[in-house]
């Protein structure tokens, strides 16, 4: 948090940096030579080719990056996906064979064709830091540039945005439902691969998933890819394929002496499973070493933990953990912390991979303001559906905290100021006299510059940096805004001057 | 249909034609160059590292993989997504990178990464052709190999066969709805990249779309790759960028004037949209050209397109279609057609590409059978929860067709024959006193050989022989299992041998 809305312009020195790290992220093995050009609706290369035509193409624009709705039921999103964003914008050029492709399309002239050999982003990008909690209708990118480079990204961007946005937002409901009621927290692994919507929804969404709190994936890919802690052990086929339960597990301790967790559902988690742990868990004490924990995938967890844990604790064995993943989300998991089961760690797979209650976000894209006689002229789409009328103009977003709480959130226009040591006064945009004041308020810009005329100003933060601005994040929010049910809504308000500007337009507009 | 179960052994020359069309398919930009060993669950490689320490890891085994039950209260679902199993499976290898990130874990000998740096898939695949269709504990896939290859495949096979089956399920059910009382066929086209879960999911899931049914994608990418055809127009960005909206449509219609369809509800459908599109209709008339569609993307779509198709026949343009897309299900769709509206086209986005609903498939891998003193030994997996007990042995799936029509699916031991010329008894596998006996049946072998000790014996298929097979399949069974709402459960038996096996290994078994 800057104290302050003013934004640094960085160095050369920072170019550079930032450079050097888009560059080294676009070679790991999930971006590597990745096409991106054609990654985009047909339509975005009509209007694009439309625009060309009618010799409008290099209009300056700036488009708003949003969404309307939280995903199940929460009271905020976590923003994520931002690097994918800046691998995108870094990477994106039309190669022979995407030329070659639109050709036999019929569609486009070749002059159009030639222009898009030599086609880059040239554009600015403001964007909200990937792990920052954001509210309905706030920006979460804005892009100001040539409407065809603005309009060709609309796509992709989006798609970057909703899929890493609702993932990380999902993990971090699950992680939080495995805070116990005495605050501890038992850790969430993602183990989603196998039901993810292909490869990018299992590794983008392991990477998600870390952002949001999971402490872990089973994606071997994600790990090489983003540094993630990988875990793993065994599955039933591990030991159906032994003759027996024990010589399975003993095995397993023989290969993994120090790493051994040993998976108790095969066959009978009370009468067979947990006694060969147990049995197992004896032999790797008495060459000191220690069975590390048991992992129950079926039948009732309630139950069975607490059976479990007791069968271990009389043999001894208190350190040996306890890990279940049978189908939870975070329903499933608060229930049964209440029902007092023993789960020292949960793995999460489904629910979590799919955000199976809420699968897409549904952030849109609109046209905010647009190039007229030199100057920036604010652009209005008008709805039926009030809540779809937009925001129209450059704007910026600005987070109030007071005493440290994050107390209001306000979308202004982006040469607005306000001034931290006078009283403030915020409205409700849609129940204007729903008034409060607020004063002797710090106050944080949301929106960091990205991209400035096509220049990467911005040095990509590492995972773990993300994560921590995520918990920080959170800690400076109420409770009640927090919670998993029936959250307070946070307020999100319009300055004057943009309510004002927008009810102008709303009374202008004429079909 | 072969009308004999017997497997045909494919030739030299069948197998050239095989390679040459899987690396044509890997060299394709969704495919080319992506990471694959790593792209699985760090449990399968715990365990092919334990076989390997205790020396069993080229064991001989065969695993299945199946699902349980049907998406979205389907009766069935469209198998898909073999090409990208039989991709991964040709270019299965690690790279340096891969075991230099392998023995960071700190949890491999090197002997076993030196041993990865050979290691090719040499075992036997066996598959349901894509497009066919299949029902639940029925083997799409079933591998036999040593266990440290099956166990490694386990997770990328279960991400490609349920992320493409689903949606291609689903897809389906889409195009079925929209079908009108007449039985005529409005298209369906894909458009839902922007909400699906990350890149793949988008391309993939255009791909099983346009099995399902789909008459192309808003996806560019996807037409690259695949051929998909692909539409687009353009965005309410598009006419919010001109002074109005009449000025849009005409510059739209001067860049595409053999395929100009314009969307009228950015402000007022009926009272400035449709008059817009027809006076731009006219204009186009009076060049000898004409107005393909209007597109409706938001709003009441039953009354707007009744209304709108109304005042374009007025206007003498009855051949202008009408194109819907406001987020379209099977079940919306349905209900506009049932309420009369006049869409010649719908374009569906979120539902179909993230199977909203019902997003995971849940597609699971099982070990059915293990060599032991050199034969292979049906195993069985049990579990207290019934459905959840696996069916032992290697086993394939028939399909008898009586009078054309599918009669029933029976799971049967691969050694088993059965004789078209004489009566067969079935029976239900958990209510065996239900029983049928069919007779002058047909008999088809849904499981095909791909791999046969590591080579590919089996042609891929294009898309659109896929499609038909789809189209083909669907034709051979009664209305009532096609249905949306409760569908009739079609039969899958088990053969008598089969269900003896089960038995007597249900029986036999002890903890």
């Amino acid at each position: 948090m800057s104290g302050t809305e003013e934004t640094r312009w960085p160095d050369a020195e920072q170019h550079e940096r930032a450079l050097a790290r888009i560059e080294a992220i676009s070679r790991l093995p999930v971006y590597r030579d990745r096409p991106v050009s054609l990654l985009t609706d047909l339509y975005e290369l009509t209007m694009m080719y439309g625009h060309f035509q009618a010799g409008r193409h290099r209009q300056r624009v700036v488009f708003d990056l949003y969404y309307r709705t939280n995903p199940s039921g929460n009271g905020y999103v976590i923003a994520a996906g931002l690097e994918q964003v800046v691998w995108y914008l870094h990477n994106l050029r039309f190669t022979d064979a995407d030329i070659a492709y639109l050709r036999s399309l019929r569609l486009f002239s070749e002059p159009f064709l030639e222009y898009l050999r030599t086609f880059r982003f040239t554009g600015d990008l403001y964007a909200v830091p990937e792990g920052t909690i954001v509210f309905p209708n706030e920006p979460l990118l804005r892009l100001e540039g040539p409407i065809d480079e603005l309009q060709l990204v609309e796509s992709a961007l989006m798609t970057f945005i909703n899929h890493q946005s609702l993932i990380a937002t999902k993990a971090q409901r699950i992680v939080d439902a495995a805070a116990t009621a005495q605050g501890a927290r038992a850790p969430v692994i993602e183990m989603g691969l196998r039901r993810a919507q292909n490869m990018d929804a299992s590794v983008f969404g392991a990477r998600a998933a870390f952002i949001g709190g999971c402490v872990g994936t089973s994606n071997v890919l994600a790990g090489q890819s983003f540094g993630i802690p990988v875990s793993g052990t065994m599955g039933h086929s591990w030991v159906q394929s032994f003759p027996s339960e024990l010589e399975a597990f003993r095995a397993y301790a023989n290969a993994f002496p120090d790493d051994t967790v040993l998976l108790v559902d095969t066959y009978d988690v009370l009468r067979s499973g947990v006694p060969n742990a147990i049995q197992v868990g004896r032999e790797l004490a008495a060459s000191g070493r220690r069975l590390k924990a048991i992992r129950i995938d079926s039948g009732d967890i309630a139950y069975l933990s607490k059976q479990a844990r007791r069968m271990l604790d009389e043999a001894g064995l208190h350190d040996v953990g306890i890990i279940a993943s049978s189908d939870l989300n975070e329903w499933t998991i608060r229930d049964l912390i209440v029902q007092g089961a023993r789960i020292n760690a949960w793995g999460v797979g489904t629910s979590l991979i799919t955000s199976y209650d809420h699968p897409a976000l549904g952030a849109v894209y609109k046209l905010a303001a647009q190039e007229e006689g030199g100057v920036l002229r604010p652009r209005i789409k008008i709805s039926e559906n009030a809540n779809k009328i937009t925001n129209p103009g450059k704007k910026k977003v600005l987070r109030f905290y007071v005493n440290g709480r994050a107390s209001a959130d306000l979308i202004a226009l982006d040469d607005e100021s306000f001034n931290p040591s006078e009283p403030l006064e915020l409205f409700d945009p849609v129940h204007t006299y729903k008034r409060k004041v607020i004063q002797g308020f710090e106050m944080e810009a949301l929106l960091q510059p990205v991209y400035i005329g096509g220049r990467l100003v911005y040095e990509l933060p590492d995972l773990r940096q993300i994560r921590r601005h995520v918990e920080a994040g959170l800690a400076r929010f109420a409770p009640e805004i927090l919670r998993h049910v029936n959250p307070h809504i946070y307020h999100v308000d319009l300055s004057q001057r943009l309510w004002d500007l927008k009810q102008r337009l709303l009374h202008e507009w004429r079909p």
